[in-house]
């Protein structure tokens, strides 16, 4: 029989917690990342003007904005909104226009895609681990970069 | 074969949103359900002096908090803090002495004790539901008394 | 952060393994269990005329027969038969009339009650690894009797 | 507040399914395919010979085998092995050298790669559902090709 190891369980103070770099003007604090399914849950802020680039959800992903308004598919998310986004949601760019941060949970991967169509990077849980664990831009800075 | 119909996107205003009664001093606006996992998450706002009985975790929960500070089995968590609480996790009184919002996600059912050990309720996602659809304080108020 | 451990890729020839007892007349040979989310698979064999008593699903289940036939609320399921069962399905008597086997998943409690409506027992992965960890019977006679 | 629709009990009888189409000589019924999750579950044939091209799983999977024996990364399987395989996990080729029959539950997507390590397709539960749907092949052949 296999099992995991039972996790343990935890109490983080967040604004003990340095940014770690996700791309250009796109700070993380990662507060969770289960090796076992994947899911992550992160502290994400993007400075005003950064961007995400266009991205499919391969699993849900779900967030509620603590500070500044997310602009994204769904429109103009501002402090105090809560989104889910399901499996298969694409993306176009995310941006704002003053500093933002949400509390963002992701179920599984991300798909980021060249001009051509062709998927440029496949974002998941192993990048998250990757900016903990020092990694300079775990991810291109073609995925995230200044629209500024 | 079967699938599960499509879950739409969605982003909430939580701040136009009313509270829920889910206990004496305690309000939950709730977020989401899903009814194929089990798994919500809810804003949840206890008064001072509110709180939770004792209770194990049947599934992970985690949350993030907004306002306040919560006071648990892991000692004080105020704004800002996250915690995870694993599976089988058994928390006593959880409490505040000061009005205290979180954003609350359960991955499963929780389980409230009689003070002979024995069950007194599971709270699952029907009983999230049962909030939702007006059901005046959906678990009896010997789960979720005032402490004050 | 807190992350879980990495789960070990494994391969089990479940003919090498001896079959636990999980009730009067019911083998269990436990494949796998995660500590983090609850999520159980077994073997399970019944022999002729064993039966589970009613119980509902806190969580999702799924099963396919590799012997025998399975009789329980949607009916006959022979070999062959798979069988998704969604979170708050309400099961009455599960039975046989011969010996059946049939590979199944939990993902998440499922909850046994008295006669009178009151939760008897609640079965969880705890249970189930009670079962690995050669606890005879893990939960009682009541919720796992022998019919014949 | 969003909520999923509440997935249908089921009891499907496989051996009245005819095979679906996968690759060459790889034949699949997809029992199971979750819109909210994208865990998707299925009986896959490979007849002897057949071969899936290396892939990386960005989520875990489990299998059952009924019939046969496939020949993976861990060393052989024949009927009645279960495997677990990890987040993370790389497989060369997988084959057999007869028919083998296997229950196969993927809880996310699977990434395939071209010969310079730049990714050919993500393989998930859109694929399926593909194949369900009558769209022949719904991943190309250099993914699940004949290796005979």
């Amino acid at each position: 029989m296999t099992t995991t190891a039972e996790e343990k369980e935890t109490l983080i103070q967040t604004e003990d917690m340095a940014w770690g770099v996700m791309g250009d003007g796109i700070g993380i604090k990662v507060l969770r990342v289960s090796e076992e399914t994947g899911q992550w849950t992160a502290l994400i802020r993007q400075d005003a003007g950064a961007t995400f680039a266009p991205h499919k959800h391969l699993a849900p992903a779900d967030f509620y904005v603590l500070k500044g308004a997310l602009e994204y598919r769904m429109g103009r998310a501002p402090a105090g909104s809560f989104a889910y986004e399901p499996l298969g949601a694409i993306h176009d760019e995310t941006t704002c226009s003053e500093e933002t941060i949400y509390i963002f949970t992701a179920y599984g991967p991300v798909v980021f895609y060249n001009e051509d169509g062709s998927v440029s990077q496949v974002l998941s849980h192993e990048n998250i681990l990757g900016v903990v664990n020092g990694a300079a831009q775990n991810y291109s800075a073609d995925q995230a970069k200044s629209a500024a």
